[in-house]
């Protein structure tokens, strides 16, 4: 089935989306994303201590995060964590499998799995999936590529923008998966970036970075740090820009792009959690430190109390001090100040008189906007989560092994 | 109504509790436990930045967290946090109000409060409360002083012990409330302990510091470290054994007594968790040290996708792996053992087969132990939790400010 275009609109990558039987129901389940020739690539990946044998595989083929690459093969139903030597032999197989149709080594292939953990990988099923995969690749198939990287997501998740580099037109496009085992301490979910531009894998990997922190670290579904979230991203070079060099305006405009196809992807990472119906979006400023802003948004932003009263559509406010205090950041109780939209509830430690109907009704709304001044220092942070509801605990407790 | 005895079953203490129209619908929200002469205390007191008045007047009153004190005055509804300095007038007028009518001075009474946050204590609610509390002080009224400190608990929580102190019979009583907003890093939600022992101050400090860290703090429900938690222990001498000395055989037997009134109160607090259905004991063996092994325990006790399988029965093992995985313990995957209660699923860094079908039996059961040794030490901790479920939810989105 064709469908929008978007990890394919920048020129030069092809995609494919197969069911090779892993997931139940006939669903698509395994995905190439290939470059039509040697492309830059970057990669950040998870901070998990426990990780999936297809990060180690990424990891050794890129250890400095960033490289050349053809491109990257994906399954989900199986993430093949916590799978011992075998995991990493059928990583280094699904590259190989790859390579071997792409016309090219396995080293150049990534490898990224999602799915229950502990459990190997179907390999007859996964070899077939990938040369059906293969065999198909087009640009045509961006929509059934995306449903193939999906588990408990809900929705689609893909971002397209458009820049100019040196005179010439350039598009960076993305797609994400993820909805539970959310709160990436470095990398994300899975999430596929593509773009046409010509940037050199240093110069990727700084962007990369750069744009992850304000976008998927800030996102928290769960507090779980997955042991299988990687973002890749693809450079193929097709725009024909000429390279261009740190700090100038081509290097602003790409990085801000790629930043924006980030957050895009890292909003509609929240909005999608598990359970979801609002997307919370957490800002602390006045923090003491860069790192205390983030502490503190993120322990906002996993509470379960806040997420259950934001549910609730309950303006107590309270909570919301309780997680900044149990914070490591530093926090005065006289010097704090809290503000649900643009109602400020509690002003330098002591509260102000609302009207609790107006701002429950702020509440109801789809995406809601909490903002902290700790007001001992410059620093800010936003953190992105959702709310906390009884379908996230249906989705979890039924999900079975 | 009379009820169990618990609190004045150590001789030298009596209790009451009233309803003064703070909560809904005539329930009792307001206790004092009082001792008869000046007993031997010590507190232990929440970790969070963001503390309440009654937090700040108990360590006013006892800057060693330990000293003599005549009782305690406790209301439920409205915790006085955030509530500026006029929170902190409202905390020192309740205990003057109780000192007057107990014949002592207000810095020899303990004041805690539990509730909603940011809102002012109805003083005078709470002082007709407290006249009617002391006026009715007596050894039959432990059931209602209990459930005048109860918010959104299920059931009354109590422990009795007695052991033998230098010949003579000596008791170790307590009541504990706490259902939500609870992950204590110091003390835990509300606790009062009793004992007729004779036992010196800084003594009964010490014993205290040390019980609560493999009990009260080792319990998380929420993660949510509440503004409020306080643990007080009197103890009145009534008992007339001898003073010990440190180390000595009665001071292991009343360290054992106290000990084991905080477990059994902290397995109750787990146990009656906001929605909970089975209490969770997550045992971390194996660790590099101490305080790695509270660090991972508490990451799986505190994940919400492990605790959302445990309540579905679900054998998912992998969401343990991820969180001890993302703690800041060392965890090396290739030396990880996971055992679900006598199964093991995971022997250094490998799957093992295992029945599904009779691991999911045992996780129907009340209590649930999960064992994970880390294999790179020898320090080990166990955190109590509960499972989480849609009930939680429904608790804390409709609980309205």
């Amino acid at each position: 089935m064709a469908g929008r275009r978007h990890i394919t609109a920048p020129a030069g990558f092809r995609a494919a989306g197969v069911a090779c039987g892993v997931k139940p129901g006939g669903r698509e389940d395994l995905a190439i994303i290939a470059a039509d020739r040697d492309a830059s690539v970057a990669i950040a990946t998870t901070r998990n201590q426990v990780f999936g044998a297809p990060i180690q595989w990424c990891r050794s083929i890129l250890p400095r995060g960033c490289g050349k690459a053809r491109g990257i093969v994906i399954n989900a139903g199986v993430s093949n964590v916590c799978t011992g030597s075998r995991g990493m032999r059928d990583a280094r197989t699904m590259a190989a499998e790859t390579a071997v149709r792409l016309g090219t080594e396995p080293r150049k292939i990534l490898v990224a799995s999602t799915g229950i953990i502990g459990h190997r990988l179907p390999m007859t099923k996964i070899k077939r999936g990938i040369a059906a995969a293969a065999g198909s690749l087009g640009t045509r198939n961006d929509s059934a590529a995306l449903r193939a990287i999906m588990t408990t997501d809900t929705r689609e998740k893909s971002a397209v923008v458009t820049t100019r580099l040196g005179g010439k037109a350039a598009i960076v496009a993305g797609i994400v998966k993820g909805a539970g085992m959310i709160a990436p301490s470095l990398a994300t979910m899975i999430g596929v970036i593509t773009t046409d531009a010509a940037v050199a894998p240093s110069m990727l990997k700084k962007a990369l970075t750069a744009a992850a922190r304000s976008s998927f670290n800030a996102v928290t579904v769960d507090g779980d740090t997955s042991t299988s979230d990687i973002v890749a991203v693809f450079a193929s070079g097709a725009a024909g820009n000429g390279r261009f060099t740190s700090g100038s305006r081509d290097h602003r405009r790409f990085a801000g792009a790629l930043a924006g196809v980030c957050m895009q992807l890292a909003r509609a990472v929240a909005n999608d959690g598990e359970g979801a119906t609002k997307l919370v979006e957490v800002a602390v400023r006045g923090a003491r430190s860069d790192r205390d802003a983030e502490i503190a948004a993120k322990s906002v932003a996993n509470s379960p109390l806040f997420k259950c009263a934001v549910h609730g559509c309950d303006p107590n406010w309270g909570r919301i001090a309780c997680a900044l205090g149990k914070s490591a950041a530093k926090v005065v109780p006289e010097k704090l100040s809290i503000a649900i939209g643009a109602t400020t509830v509690f002003r330098r430690g002591r509260p102000v008189p609302f009207s609790a109907r107006r701002v429950a009704k702020y509440l109801a709304g789809k995406t809601v906007a909490v903002t902290c001044n700790l007001g001992v220092g410059r620093a800010g942070f936003m953190a992105l989560t959702c709310d906390l509801t009884r379908e996230y605990v249906a989705i979890n407790a039924d999900y079975h092994t």
